[in-house]
C-alpha cells in the first residue's frame, strides 16, 4: 500500500541531489568527460578560463535569466538593456576587454540576451568603411556610449538582394549635404536591431545620387534621436516592428527618412568619396569589404547555431534517461525512453551532428584565418572559395541544426512543449538563423555557382581550389563494401559521399548545358536547375563535413579513449546521412540495395553502442544549469520537481480569485462572474488599446 | 527623380484595393474558384451556410482577434473566457445548437481561441462513461454552466502510456466513499486544459483499489473548486502549468489530491461499478469506449491540422506573388519570388498536401461513420482496422503538416518570422498536434503492429481487411514507365507506392522473424525493428493517401475544369513523395535511376504548371482576412502597408520617452539613463516576482 501514502511530495531540498536514473548513466562512461571537455575547449587552460568567466557572470544576480520565460516583450527588452549596461561595468571590474581571451565566453555565458549588439556592428562598420578622420571622430563617441549605434540595411521590400534597396541619398552641392529619403513604403528600413527604441545614430545604406546619376549603395551615418531627450530627429519616423517568434529582447525597428540632411562628411569614405564639387572618387579595393561580409556568416555558426544545438541535445538526452514510459519487457520496470530504438534514432544522430558541426566550425575558422592572412598580403585568390564556403556551410549548418533542435523538442513530448523545458525558445531562435545573414536557398545557389564553375574548369584541366579537386577525380563506379562492418570504415563512407556529391554536381551541370544547347536562355536554364543545384551544394557541404569529422578523429590518436567514442559518432553521422538520403547514393548504383541494408544494419547497431555514452557525451559540453535554463535538462535530473517549482513562479499563478458568485443562478452567469472577476483582479497586465 | 519624391507613404485607404501583382494572378485562373470552393464544402448550400456563420461571428466585435499577437498569456486566457461566454449568448441569439449544421463552422470561424473546450470533453465523457442516473444528474448542471468541467488524465510522469498512471482511488467501505490521492510528484495531474484556473469539477482517472486489490484505471467526478467563491476545495492543490509554446489562451493545469473523498456514486459507472459491499461489477462492452478514443484522433485532423496548413499555404503563396526580389532576367523588373523554381518547390508540394489531407480526412470520416454503424449493430470486426487507421493517419498528417507549415514560414523570409504574418502561431500550435492525442512514434508503431499482423495473415491465405489486401498482392518487379509522361499516370505512381509500402512491411516482418528465429526475445526483436516499423507504417499511410487522392480526382469527371487542376495536384503530391523519398523506391530496383530522372523531370515540370493557378487554388479555401489574421496573407496583398500599420499597435510602440539626459557625461551614464527611463515610464507591464 506504499503507493497510497500521501505527504510525500519532494521539497526543494531534492533539487541538487542527482536522480539515480541519471547518476547511473555517468558511472559507465567509456571515456573521461573532463578530458573530452578540455579537448573540445582546445586545452584544459581554456576550460579553466571559460569556467571562470561563466562563474563570474552567473554569480552576479544582475545577469539572472530566472524569470525569462515569464517576461513580456517589453520586460525582455528592458532586461537586455540592463544587462548590456551592467556588462560594461562588469568588464571593467574584471579587467576583461573586447579583445581579451575572456570575451568569447561572455556571450556564451549570457546566452546572447543582450541589447546593443548592433552598437558593435555600428562600430565595426565605421572601423572598416570609414576614413581615418571618420574613425577618429565616431569610434570614441561610440565606445564611450555617448551615442547608441545601429546598422540600417534591410528594408521592408528587400533583404538578401542588396542591389534592390531603395532608400536614396542625393548630394546637394549647394549645402554640401546628402539628402536622405524613403521614396515609398517598401523602402522603409525594417528589422535593424536596436533601432526600434535604443539607437541615437545609425549607418543607413542608401543609393547614392550625384547630379542625377546613381552610384549604387553607400553607407551614411545618420542621427535619428536627440542626444538631449531621446526624441526623434526632424524628418525621422521610427519605432519597433512589433512581436516576433523570438528575439523579444531586441528592439528590431523601422525607419523612414523624409528629407533628412547629413553633412558630406557623414558618408563613410574609406573606399569612395564625393568631393565638394560633386566628383565621385573610388579608391582602394572593395574586395576586403566583400570578405568581411562572408566572415559574419562564419562567425555566427558557433554561438548562434552549434551551441544551441548542443544545449538542445543536452536537455533532450538527459530527460530521456529520466523519463520512464511503458515497458520494453513484460513484467519489468518501465523503461527509460532512451532505451527505445526510435528515441535513440531521434536524438543520437543530432548529437553526432552537434559534434560534426563543432568540428566543421574549427575547420572554417582555420580556413578563414588563412584567407585573412593571404588577403593581408594582397592575395585575393581564395576569395571565391571562401565566399562559397561561408554561404554553403552557413546554409547547411543552420538548416540541419534547426531540424535537429525541433526533433529534440518533439522527442520530449508534452514537457518539451513547455517553455520551461528551454526547448521552444532554442527552436524559435535558431529557426531565424535560416533567414538572417542571407536566406539559405540563395546561399546554396551561390555555392552551387562556384561548384559548377569549378567543375567546368576541372573537367577542362584548369586548376581549381584544393577543396574541389574531387569534382574531377576518378572514383570507382561501385562501392567496394562487402559487409556491414566495411561501412564503419571512414574511407568507404567518405568515398561514397564524395562520389555522390561529384555525381550531383556533374549531372546538374550536364542538365544546365543541355538546356542551353537546346536553345533555352541562360537565366531560364539556371532557374530550371535550381532545385537540383541547391541539392548539389548541400551534398558538397555534407561531404566536406563527413571528411573533416573523419580527419579530426584520425588526429586524436594520442587520446585513444576519446578517439574511440568520436569514431563512433563520426560513423553515426556519416551512416545516418546515407540512411536518410538513400536515394542519392542508390541512384546510379554506387551503393546497391543489398549494401544499403548493410548501411542500415550498421547504423542501427551504432545507436545501441552510442546510447551507452549518450549522457557523458552531452555532459562534456559542460553547460551549467543556469546556461541551459531548462526544467528538463538540469545536471541533477530532478525533472518533475523542477517543472512543478518553476510553474509556481508563473504570473498565471499570481492571481488569487476569492469571489462571491453565489448569486449567479442563470445558465451563463457563473462563467461570466468568473470572467469578470479575472478582469477586475487582474490589474497588473500590459494593456493593449 | 520620381524615386526621390517624398510624402508618398500610402495611407490606410490603400488597404482593400487589391495589389495589382495579386490581382493579375486571379485573372488567369484555369478554373472557377467559386465552383472549387463549393465542391470542397460539399455543395454550394454548405458554402452559403458557412459564410453566414463566419460573417455573423466576424461582425461581432466580441470575437475580434485584432490584438491577439500583442497579448500576454493572462490576456489571451481572459479573451478566451470572454469569447466562450459570449458564444453561448450568440448561439442562443442565432438559434445555433451544438448538434446543428452551423456548429462545425463556428470553431473554424473562431480559429479555436476559446476557453472551456475541456468542459465539452467533461460533458462527453460523462455521457459516454456515466450511468443514466449520473447523466441525469451532471449533464444539466454542465450544459447550464452551473459548474465548469475539465478532464484530468495525463500526469507529470505519464502521457500516452495510460496503464502507467499513478493516481489512486481507494474504496472506503465504511463511509461508502472513494479516497483519491496523488501518491508522489510524478502522479500529479499535469496538462489538463481549463484546469489551471477555470474548472470547478473534473473527471479524474485513477487506479481503483478495493480491499487492497487494484482494478485498473477508472474515471471519477471530483469537485476541485468551491461553487461559492471559486477557492480550492480541501485536499486540492491546483494551478496553471505556466508558459507554453502556444495555447496561451488555455489554462492547462496541475492537480494534486490529498485524501480527497468523493461519494461512491461519483465513479462513472456505465461499464463497471463498485457495489456498497465492495463487490466490483463489470458490465457491457468496453469496446465502444475504445472506439471513441480513436475517433478523437480523427476528429482533430480537419480543424487542428488541415485547416491550419491551408491557412499557411494561403499566406505564403499570396505573399510570394507580392514579394519581388532579385531578377530572373537581366534588365527586367524584379521577379515575383513564386517565379523561382526553388520557391515553387518549397510551397506547391505543401499546397498539394493540403488538398491531399483534406481528401483523406473525408475518406477517414466516411470510414469511421461506416464503422460506427457497424458497431451500433454490435459488429466490432472493423475495430482493429479503425484503430490502426486513426493512429497512423493522425501521426502522418500531423507530422507532414507540421513540416509543411514550417516550410511556409521559412519561405516568407524575415517577414514570416514576425508574429504579424500569422505563421509563427500556426506553427507553434500545429507542432503540438504531433504530441497530443498520442505521441506520433507510438501511434505509427501501433499501425505497424496491425500491418505486420495482416501481412502474416495474408501471406498464409487468411482474410484481411480490404485496405490491406495489397500486402499479399503480386505486383510487377519493375515499374513499367518508359518516359516522363508515364509518371503522370495515377496507375503508375499508385502502383509504385503500393509496391514500396508492401516491400517495407514485408522486409521488416522478415527481419523480425529472423531475429526471433535466431534466438532474440520477442520484445527485444520488436524494439530492434521499430525504426523500420515506423517507416513502414508511414509508407502505408502515404500510399493510401495517394490512392485516395487519385480516386477523388477520378470521381470529378462531371467537373472537368476542377478535375484538371486537381489531377495536377494529385500528380504533384505523388511525385514529390517519390522525389523526396527516392531511396525506398530505388532500393530494390522497382524504379531505376533513369526512371527516377523521369520522375524528377515530371515533378519539376508540374511546379511550373501549378504555379499559374497557385493563387486561385488558395483563394478557393475561402478564408476571410479576419480568419487568417495575417499581415502577409490578406486578400488584397497590401503586405507592406499592413505590416507597418499593425506594427504601430504593438505595446512596444506605446511608450514615449521624452527625457533629459543632458547631464549624462560619463561613459555609461547615457545608456543607464535610457534604461532607467524605460523602467520608470513603463508602468503598464506585467510584473513577475
Amino acid at each position: 500500500m506504499a503507493l497510497m501514502e500521501t505527504g510525500k511530495y519532494s521539497q526543494g531540498s531534492v533539487l541538487g541531489s542527482v536522480n539515480p536514473d541519471l547518476a547511473s548513466e555517468r558511472q559507465t562512461a567509456s571515456f573521461s568527460v573532463e578530458k573530452l571537455t578540455a579537448w573540445l575547449d582546445g586545452g584544459a587552460e581554456h576550460t579553466r578560463l571559460r569556467r571562470a568567466v561563466v562563474e563570474a557572470i552567473e554569480r552576479d544576480p544582475a545577469f539572472s535569466r530566472e524569470n525569462q520565460y515569464f517576461q513580456s516583450q517589453n520586460e525582455r527588452y528592458e532586461a537586455a538593456v540592463r544587462k548590456a549596461v551592467h556588462l560594461q561595468k562588469k568588464m571593467d571590474e574584471m579587467g576583461w576587454t573586447d579583445n581579451g581571451p575572456e570575451f568569447k565566453y561572455i556571450y556564451r555565458a549570457l546566452s546572447g540576451d543582450l541589447a546593443f549588439l548592433l552598437h558593435r556592428i555600428f562600430i565595426r562598420s565605421i572601423s572598416m568603411l570609414g576614413s581615418d578622420k571618420q574613425i577618429a571622430k565616431w569610434i570614441p563617441l561610440a565606445t564611450q556610449y555617448q551615442l547608441i549605434g545601429s546598422y540600417a540595411q534591410t528594408e521592408l521590400g528587400h533583404g538578401t538582394y542588396l542591389q534592390g534597396l531603395e532608400t536614396t541619398a542625393v548630394f546637394d552641392i549647394t549645402t554640401q549635404e546628402f539628402v536622405l529619403n524613403t521614396p515609398n513604403i517598401s523602402a522603409m528600413k525594417w528589422w535593424p536591431g536596436d533601432m526600434g527604441r535604443s539607437a541615437t545614430h545609425t549607418v543607413v545604406f542608401a543609393q547614392l545620387y550625384v547630379k542625377g546619376k546613381c552610384y549604387g549603395l553607400h553607407p551614411f551615418i545618420v542621427q535619428i534621436r536627440s542626444l538631449q531627450d531621446h526624441s526623434l530627429c526632424p524628418g525621422i519616423t521610427a519605432g519597433d516592428i512589433g512581436p516576433k517568434m523570438n528575439f523579444e529582447h531586441i528592439d528590431n525597428g523601422y525607419l523612414m527618412l523624409q528629407n533628412v540632411r547629413v553633412p558630406r562628411e557623414n558618408m563613410l569614405s574609406k573606399f569612395c568619396e564625393v568631393q565638394p564639387d560633386g566628383t565621385y572618387v573610388r579608391r582602394g579595393s572593395q574586395k576586403i569589404n566583400y570578405f568581411t561580409m562572408t566572415t559574419v556568416r562564419i562567425s555566427l555558426i558557433l554561438d548562434e547555431v552549434v551551441i544551441p544545438l548542443m544545449k538542445a541535445c543536452t536537455i533532450a538526452i538527459r530527460y530521456s534517461v529520466v523519463r520512464r514510459q511503458s515497458k520494453l519487457k513484460p513484467g519489468e520496470q518501465e523503461a527509460k525512453i532512451l532505451d527505445y530504438q526510435t528515441q535513440q534514432e531521434k536524438l543520437l544522430p543530432q548529437l553526432a551532428a552537434a559534434y560534426a558541426f563543432y568540428f566543421i566550425n574549427d575547420y572554417l575558422q582555420e580556413l578563414f584565418n588563412r584567407g585573412y592572412r593571404e588577403i593581408q598580403r594582397k592575395n585575393f585568390d581564395m576569395l571565391p572559395e571562401l565566399h562559397a564556403f561561408s554561404s554553403g556551410f552557413k546554409a547547411m549548418v543552420t538548416q540541419y541544426s534547426t531540424s535537429a533542435v525541433e526533433i529534440c523538442l518533439r522527442a520530449c513530448g508534452g514537457h518539451g512543449y513547455s517553455l520551461l523545458s528551454g526547448l521552444p525558445s532554442l527552436y524559435t531562435k535558431i529557426v531565424a538563423s535560416c533567414i538572417y545573414e542571407g536566406e539559405n536557398t540563395i546561399l546554396f545557389l551561390q555555392t552551387a555557382r562556384f561548384l559548377i564553375k569549378c567543375f567546368m574548369a576541372a573537367s577542362t584541366g584548369q586548376p581549381v581550389p584544393p577543396s574541389v579537386t574531387y569534382l574531377a577525380a576518378v572514383t570507382p563506379e561501385k562501392c567496394p563494401a562487402k559487409n556491414k562492418l566495411d561501412f564503419l570504415s571512414p574511407d568507404i563512407y567518405t568515398e561514397a559521399y564524395q562520389h555522390m556529391a561529384a555525381r550531383l554536381i556533374n549531372s546538374t551541370a550536364a542538365k544546365l548545358q543541355d538546356l542551353i544547347q537546346s536553345g533555352v536562355k541562360k537565366h531560364d536554364a539556371w532557374n530550371q536547375c535550381t532545385v537540383q543545384l541547391a541539392q548539389a551544394a548541400k551534398a558538397h557541404c555534407h561531404y566536406i563535413t563527413v571528411k573533416n569529422f573523419a580527419e579530426t578523429v584520425e588526429k586524436l590518436e594520442t587520446q585513444p579513449g576519446i578517439q574511440k567514442i568520436m569514431k563512433h559518432l563520426c560513423d553515426l553521422f556519416a551512416l545516418h546521412g546515407i540512411f536518410s538520403n538513400a536515394g542519392v547514393f542508390l541512384h546510379d548504383g554506387y551503393i546497391s540495395g543489398a549494401q544499403m541494408d548493410m548501411v542500415t544494419a550498421s547504423y542501427l547497431d551504432l545507436l545501441a553502442v552510442i546510447r551507452k555514452d549518450a549522457v557523458p557525451l552531452v555532459d562534456a559540453f559542460d553547460f551549467t544549469d543556469k546556461t541551459l535554463n531548462s526544467a528538463l535538462g538540469s545536471y541533477d535530473g530532478q525533472v518533475y520537481q523542477r517543472l512543478y517549482e518553476w510553474a509556481q513562479k508563473s504570473p498565471t499563478n499570481k492571481q488569487v480569485w476569492m469571489l462571491d458568485y453565489s448569486q449567479a443562478t442563470s445558465a451563463l452567469a457563473r462563467a461570466e462572474v468568473v470572467y469578470f472577476s479575472f478582469n477586475k483582479s487582474n490589474t497588473d497586465k500590459s494593456k493593449v488599446e
